[in-house]
């Protein structure tokens, strides 16, 4: 199976991305995680990306606050995709990362999930892994009904509560 | 090869959306384009998700503007990847749609690129597909030169023009 | 009397969801409680919308954050007057639930109260009912005397405190 | 049948609000229209709320922009339903006339529809009397078949242009 | 020496407004303080706009929060000049608040100062007066002066500090 | 009578300012217009404000877009009442001139109006010039009397056209 | 004298940066002008940068919009002075090139000026160039001194039209 | 070596504008810290600008608050480069500053940093010193070397973490 890539701006942005790691691990996809700065480490960022595809990753994911660069920068240097995480930081409540993730120009897409939305980041990497593989499909499946089987479980809980 | 599903939630989408399309075409990659809408048609729109994979389809655009609800209600009935594209409309220049679309809860990622970002949608959908095309790859390189080689021509001209 | 449908996206927004239980109980008018989302339980979501009018709903109040879409899926399948609550969430302070739940396109009318305003879907609820019942309206004007007074009365103790 | 009332804070809204009268009178829903101002008449405009349930109406739309109180000012001065349209004027986009509809204090909902939803305001209305009238649900769910029609129509339409 | 009327909308505005009244009553100027609710009680709210200049009055100041009415129905029923505080509540930072009291339409103005601006509300009630009050212009002046030595007194420190 | 002292930072702003100047024509306020750039004559616009009381004025209006500081620099040089006026310009509707007038830090009110709110400038300096001046009260309560009777016309014409 | 670099996302930003253009010629102040993408020419963007200040070039002005990364991506590569220009392109107004360009981390600032400000970009560059230059200096002053001139002159003929 | 003087508006942005000082302290840069007021002490202020040349400084870093126009009144009396650092106040998460400092009209520039980015105006202000200072760019160099290795350094640590 093809691995994914998780690059985060900084490592205070790891208790959000560990979700990502979490969820990863949970349907058993193959990860790599490292901390690669779009500016004080530009060039190896970008050699990150440049060999991805060759370094046998399907997906890279890129977390990173205010000004978030990473995820485009991953985009300039693969034609993999890439999905971007926006961070939330100290001031603008996540606005600033989500315009910088989101607003690609024309040609360079960033697969951009919510504000601090790792879980998600990592659900739509195993997706795009999901496309060719039947087993993966399948455990995608599952968690599906599972989360729906705790909705209603929790509805089960309220009706019992309050639908007198 | 997999198909690409378009979905919009209105024709009025469209003049946005065929950009979307003409990228497809470019890279010889087959699509399906329809007009669901998540409130006016919620169960055609939920059926074409539901079937999707069965169908043939690997990805699915959703274009929608507003209170866009129809990438979420795609992601809803599918585990294929999706990828929304937030529509402007008369009001709040594109930022309700943008929202709408990318704040997904946990569970159910959409891949949300740019307000009207439909060629970069298409690229993306492309760039899915790849992931186990080694010719598509190809293409989207190849793709990528020829966009770097078009701003180093613009980037000639401007400098015959201005650095004397 | 007709009952009122309350949904909520999850159970987390229990604690703002409460105020509407409480408001509804204190003028006597019936409610039903749910968790159903729009994303994770779509059928059930759609399902609870279809049979409400037959099941006896007057009114269907759903609560959501993020990409609020719960209320919208109501909407979508259901011409009972439907009530959104846009529930704030850990990011952009509530401004994304309140877009995806107001911003409905035209044919499809989500009565949409403040953020977090729970006290106020249910007394929206309760003036619906009250359209055809006059007890009811007796009650919805009596609250008004009473918080009427309470302002009052804070007013009195405000003056003897400044107005020297 | 109840009437709507029909308030408006300025002639200017006029090309809006028809929306919503020619909605009312698709659906045969008798309905007032007045120019009443919360800022310059506030005495009418709080005489046309306080009036209004005694006068026959089973709700009021109200359509204002900028710092639009209109629908409060009707809200603080009746418990029936009160719909709040807030109105984009020359700056801001419709945002000052959306946060001053719905974010409305506790005890005193104002049902808020899109920026410039007149139509959805019109059928939110009707939709409050329809809970108590088959003949008018029916015509509601007539409408919304003529919707999905439309959609569907328009599909085919799309699909037959580019499915091939 | 007229008085200064100052009206919010609910005491829960208190801990804001107090520093309004503590800077009246620091320059000697006489107030009164009443809670009233634009919404809740709408006739005492107008009623005292009416009767304002008539009972002595020179200014009133009006504070509130959300979808800030308060100082806009003062407005509505008084020819004086109307102060608006808009106050921060649990949601969107005050920006609903700020754009419900400054956006007022033509023919009504609020002269509105910052969000929890209370202290430059109670000074520019002060100017106000003070435009013929030369006791009050020189109280002003001295308050400035002194506000001045302050900034100069922490400048000093601060250079005695960093200013080697 | 006092003066009405009118500033603003550029001459574009004049056709937005030229409805303050209108305002204060009809009421015989007497008034003098300048252009002073905080920024680009930042010692005529701190002499204008520093003499504006010794020269017979009574309040302030100053009309700047963008980091609109020109209103905080009279603010900041005389105790006379500054009434603000933020100014659209070609990027942002007016928001960085609203945010950059109203936000004043405590000791220095600014009163400010709507965006482009010109007209209500004007009315707001007529105001404070009325607090001791019953003929000009007088004057204003006619034009408040004259508002709303052209609100009812309307209404009336209204009425005839839709309420049959 | 050292050389200002200017480089430009997309030709498309042309005539907004050639204001910039214009004010360096009017200076004096050589420059290079360079179409580079951050995305899609990202080895010719970096080895500008990483070359300038070996090139003679004492400054960089990036002009980009949308996800704007230009700047910080010159940024990432030399420590030169970087002055990013945000520019406005079809949605939200400038404020996401506004974000991605002035929310840098820590480390690598971007001086950052107005959305679409194109001149003061130039003009800041040739401050930079000035803090060792007194003929630039002088120029600068002399620019300041005729820019207040012009204020003045519009300010004697505005007075003489409307100060009677 | 020239001085950089530093402004800030209150002692209550010392410990955001701490940063700053340090940063020129690890490259040995003199510094000047003050508190000049652009509203309380316009005097001070300006003269503080408009000596700074003569004074042997270099730049001015200016941070403020809320309507932050304490860089503006810099850029507005002296031709140094004046670098605006916009701080969070307690409404408004920075928008407001941000919006005041950097939309500066034409003629004016300044240089903005992220909102709080203290460390960052110590750097810009480096950086300029530095365009002709061989031995500060060697510092600057060295400290983006630093960083780099930092970045490196935690990208090991957690390669050694995850990458198993």
């Amino acid at each position: 199976m093809k691995k994914i890539g998780i690059v985060m701006g900084s490592d205070s942005d790891l208790p959000v991305v560990e979700k990502a790691m979490a969820t990863l691990e949970k349907f058993g996809v193959p990860f790599e995680a490292h901390v690669y700065s779009a500016h004080r480490t530009p060039v190896e960022a970008s050699e990150f990306a440049k060999g991805a595809r060759a370094n046998g990753f399907g997906a890279i994911i890129a977390a990173a606050g205010k000004a978030a660069h990473l995820a485009g920068a991953m985009a300039a240097n693969t034609t993999l995709p890439v999905i971007g995480i926006p961070i939330k930081s100290s001031t603008l409540d996540g606005l600033d990362a989500l315009l910088s993730t989101v607003q690609m120009p024309g040609g360079l897409p960033v697969a951009t999930v919510a504000i601090d939305g790792a879980e998600n980041a990592a659900l739509l990497a195993i997706q795009i892994l999901a496309v060719e593989d039947a087993a993966l499909t399948e455990k995608l499946d599952n968690a599906r009904k599972e989360a729906a089987e705790k909705v209603l479980a929790k509805n089960k809980a309220l009706e019992e509560k309050y639908a007198k």
